[in-house]
């Protein structure tokens, strides 16, 4: 990923940002849990949610604020995820947008809200208005850390980034706070990212470079269709930067669409590094493939195995589990073709296991970041998918999150 | 599950059938390791086989075994999968095949042969020829225990069944012997069954009940389409009961499906609850589907969630992740139209949690066996998946079983 020197300043980073978070009483360790973002400078939106047919109120109440491609801010608290909470939940969600919008001075279709944490349980509206009037009250260009820490649920720390890029001429800077840890397969831990940016781009072609990055980036760390009932990504354009709009494809939109793009990845794989007792941050990159759909599939088999993830976590370089996870995958593929590698190192070539130098193997199982190479030389296409092992730690986390 | 009194004589149950299980020093335990299970009058066959595109040479062998209708052995070991083998494999189990046959004075091509243990590993052939002539040697109407034994890989502990059917005004006899244990999805750990029956019985007809019933057995428990590169099931049939030869549908071949039907559920059934680390038997009963493709996509859904597993191994009546993973598993569903029950227990009903009375929910949660009901209200169909739940014992069986 790219230098992110300024990573803590996060969505404040961009010109015209403010944020802010404050501590609720919603999370039940009394830490930092609602954070609120605002731009006075109307922004340009865009957003992708998840496709689970059981969605949160949340993700309802902010599509349609998406669909009206402007925003003013967000307004969002972990600790409870609003979802599979009814009527009260729809009307809760509508209240966290009119708090934000009175307190701000903006309309409720201006604000963007989210929730994370337990389903099944309605959000307490006493003490998330006192936390988004505090928030508000408390909004700062150095907010974002705060901001952060009040999205992660059980993160171990808070992914935030900041950049800025040349486009038309002028600087235009991108921030972006992001929270996910339940990130092993199926996911149900939300995955949420805030990315502000002061350029100046039509929602139209916000939404299509957010769409196409997103495809590259976040569904491609094993979350993938499963994601949760909250998850979602939103991208506020501000236009503060003063670079003449981007209306059309060209140049500029590449730049732009570049940039968020290596947020998106840089992101993602932090959130997949950070996974729920994860030890090992795994890369599956699958070659040679017929289609980026057959590349994408055979890699998330193995990013997905259970006994794969338990093999890294243990630091066994089990390939049988590795080349049996392609097999099943229903991907076209043919054993005497394939080669796999771990660190570099052929591990299994055309059939069979490969020789191997088994110190210099035990020293790239012992590294934290393992690249696993596919080679499916099939065809042309690629694919890189990036999981984590699983660990005692994970029944642990998972076993223990009580309801 | 019928009544299996006669369990233990499994396979020699049978008229005409005899076994046995040797210790050939294959497995590193030590342990029985070498199983035979033989009929000297000629059996018609039916098999089903692993779909993974990287199978096991014992896999091919045996599928051309099963495509001449008939055969008298069943050779198989434990301990060494011969997979991703290379020529030397397809050899060696051409090798096993020749060494039975030779021993039983029968042909190469009426022995089927199966292998499970560690991929990647050529079989020790000297090992397992003086295994497998000493299995012969010691054949015996007795010896299906040892043979039972002799397959086990990780399992706890052997799973075998008989039973009897009237079938044609004759008694009619079934045995089985089965493993598989690291049934958590994506499986890999081999599953095996070896059925016998003295039931006469077309090849034809045989192949048909066997493809029919182990759609709705083996292929429902948490390993379904993620079968390992070994896997296989087998019926040798050899009409020694005396009924008159089965070749049409009717109500003989009724009889004899629903009882190969129980067999294999029966035997599905514990090896999910054998799972590698199990605490818990789940059971996942979807009705009111549109296709029992869609009831079984969704309770494979949640069979597969390791954040449901770890929620039951905590005894955690999260309700949430298991309504999350029916929204994910890409069945049409309408949260406001659905039911979740635990243990008979509404937990989750139409869109919202359920008022539940929480001192009888933990009684449902400390049991080892609890169903989990989803009700779709969508249409007629159901279907039921069996699994278990995931456990601190899950990562460190697979985390320590180095290569």
């Amino acid at each position: 990923m790219f230098e992110d020197t300024f990573a803590k300043q996060g969505v404040t980073y961009p010109q015209g940002f403010t944020a802010a978070g404050v501590k609720a009483g919603i999370k039940k360790s009394g830490n930092l849990d609602v954070a609120v973002i605002y731009t006075e400078k109307e922004a340009h939106i865009a957003g992708t949610f998840t496709t689970n047919a059981v969605a949160a109120a949340p993700v309802y109440a902010s599509k349609r604020v998406v669909a009206t491609g402007t925003a003013h801010a967000i307004a969002a608290n972990a600790g409870c995820a609003n979802a599979c909470t009814g009527e009260q939940g729809d009307k809760d969600a509508a209240a966290m947008q009119e708090i934000t919008a009175k307190a701000l001075g903006c309309q409720p279709d201006d604000v963007i809200v989210a929730s994370t944490g337990v389903i099944g349980v309605t959000l307490p509206m006493d003490k998330m208005e006192k936390g988004i009037k505090q928030a508000v009250a408390e909004l700062s260009p150095t907010g974002s850390e705060n901001a952060g820490n009040a999205i992660i649920t059980t993160d171990t720390y808070s992914k935030c980034c900041a950049t800025e890029v040349v486009i038309g001429g002028k600087n235009v800077r991108f921030g972006a706070i992001a929270k996910g840890s339940g990130m092993i397969q199926p996911n149900m831990a939300t995955m949420l990212c805030f990315i502000t940016t002061d350029a100046a781009i039509s929602s139209k072609l916000l939404q299509k470079a957010l769409s196409e990055v997103v495809e590259t980036s976040f569904n491609m760390i094993s979350v993938d269709g499963d994601m949760s009932t909250n998850d979602m990504v939103v991208v506020l354009a501000n236009g503060a930067a003063g670079n003449e709009e981007i209306t059309a494809e060209g140049a500029d939109y590449e730049a732009f669409k570049s940039t968020l793009d290596d947020i998106c990845k840089g992101l993602a794989q932090r959130i997949a590094a950070d996974g729920e007792g994860a030890t090992k941050f795994l890369t599956v990159h699958v070659t040679g493939a017929k289609s980026f759909a057959d590349a994408k599939q055979a890699g998330m088999s193995v990013a997905k195995s259970p006994l794969v993830k338990t093999a890294f976590f243990g630091e066994d370089p089990n390939w049988g589990r590795v080349i049996c996870a392609v097999g099943y995958s229903g991907v076209p593929m043919i054993p005497e073709k394939t080669v796999v590698k771990f660190g570099g190192i052929p591990v299994y070539a055309y059939g069979v296991g490969a020789d191997v130098d088994m110190e210099a193997l035990a020293k790239v199982m012992a590294q934290h970041d393992i690249v696993i190479d596919v080679e499916l030389n099939e065809g042309d296409a690629e694919a890189t998918v990036w999981t984590c092992d699983f660990s005692y730690e994970y029944v642990k986390i998972n076993g223990e999150y009580h309801t």
